[in-house]
């Protein structure tokens, strides 16, 4: 590979055969010299999960001048690792994650392979977007999403930030997208509901199923609230977990009497 | 069960066998009325994922005046749900995850099965703590460990707050615990490695191993300063990855001129 050119790291959670990757492949291999480490199976809903059980296989690779191409038994989040520490010749430049079919935005981010992706960019300190289309329809037009996604890749790679993206892109023509909007994740969570199926060897066994219940349906500057109303949604993530707001009040518990109760060494140093 | 005691939801991720588990159990079943939800196998690493490609099982069910257990085969945050809108008589007042044999502070929250559960908690405004020690050893001491965990669930029975906290605690005598301390997570990262394993049909396999990284070793306040000095460390957490301080930055992007590259409706309406 030529190594003037920007080097960008490809995966997604849908698997190899997803109208989305292949549309996102398409648009962002002109842009520079492409890594896609795709996993070999359907990884929707693997969140940040890692494969330390067992070992990862290479199931397929295809090595061109400008493309390297593979296939990996493993989480969205196992190809990224595998990419940086392995199969790639330098750090990325961009790691891109997608399309996903279906949004990412509010809660659906915890759940998400796509996104799981792209917040291990994140971590590794490496620029990093994860695409997402507001359709679970498999054959869903992935065209408009692409070309938006390219956009944004270009200005990316025009600035170089240090940032992580969730990019949700509404379901829509591209004449009835009114334009971009930068965010906050929605406040959500899915009501669910288990579907009983057959029992095996008299087991009882569940479907999850659900519904999204959006807990601020009506708030601008939501990532919710852009989709629904025609914008692309962006919001930047950030691998944080600290509730920062909820710091002081919890330092205000009696933990020096905790402390006493389970006989630490408290008073003897 | 009787409705007058507390509803307490445990799971955790390293499965029915575990220590960790079996000592939690222990302490707190004499705190209330306790629903065990374990997955039937190890999830170590399964962070957020949820079963979506198939159902999930109830392995093993008992149920005492009470006490009910139930094994299912699924992840940590399946066994949260399937509690949640199955198998509980109603909203739990508290959802316990752990003890996990091993850290989860520092970035290993984002990987953890254990916090994952915790987490989803927090999504279903559920009060929920993930406790685990410092120890990967599966025969560890889990006897200090639990006497901690007790008096923390014991403080949080009597003032029920709406938090959802990642506890650490340290794997030493009781004697040289020094303390609680309340902080933030720490910025670190894993530097991975992969071991080659054997060929499978002549397809390469990796194995996935690595060296934590603290990103910020000498800096009070954060969870593994606390853990390595010797303080139980408690992180309150939020299901929210937005990066509220790069949302102002995002915004003085050129997205108008992104929006006209795509074509997208922006002047036409």
């Amino acid at each position: 590979m030529k190594q003037e050119k920007p080097l960008i790291l490809i995966t997604n959670d849908d698997g190899p055969h997803a109208g989305g990757v292949k549309a996102l492949l398409e648009v962002i291999r002109p842009l520079g010299n492409v890594v896609a480490v795709i996993p070999s199976e359907g990884q929707s809903g693997m969140s940040h999960a890692i494969t330390v059980r067992r070992p990862v296989f290479i199931e397929k690779e295809i090595r061109k001048k400008d493309f390297h191409y593979f296939e990996v038994s493993g989480t969205p989040v196992d190809c990224i690792k595998l990419a940086l520490h392995t199969l790639m010749p330098r750090k990325p430049d961009l790691i891109l994650s997608g399309i996903n079919h279906g949004s990412n935005a509010s809660i659906n981010i915890i759940y998400s392979g796509t996104m799981g992706a792209a917040i291990e960019g994140a971590i590794n300190r490496i620029p990093a977007i994860g695409f997402s289309l507001n359709s679970f329809d498999p054959d869903a037009e992935m065209k408009v999403a692409a070309q938006i996604a390219g956009a944004i890749v270009r200005k990316f790679l025009e600035i170089k930030p240090l940032v992580c993206l969730n990019v949700n892109i509404p379901a829509l023509p591209a004449g009835e997208i009114k334009g971009i909007e930068v965010c906050r994740q929605t406040v959500g969570y899915w009501a669910e509901d288990f579907e009983a199926v057959e029992p095996q060897n008299g087991k009882r066994g569940f479907r999850l199923t659900g519904v999204f219940h959006n807990a601020e349906p009506e708030t601008p500057g939501t990532d919710e609230w852009a989709l629904r109303n025609g914008y692309v949604a962006i919001v930047p993530v950030a691998p944080d977990f600290t509730h920062h707001e909820g710091l002081a009040g919890l330092s205000s518990w009696d933990f020096e009497k905790i402390g006493n109760t389970v006989q630490t060494g408290k008073g003897h140093h």
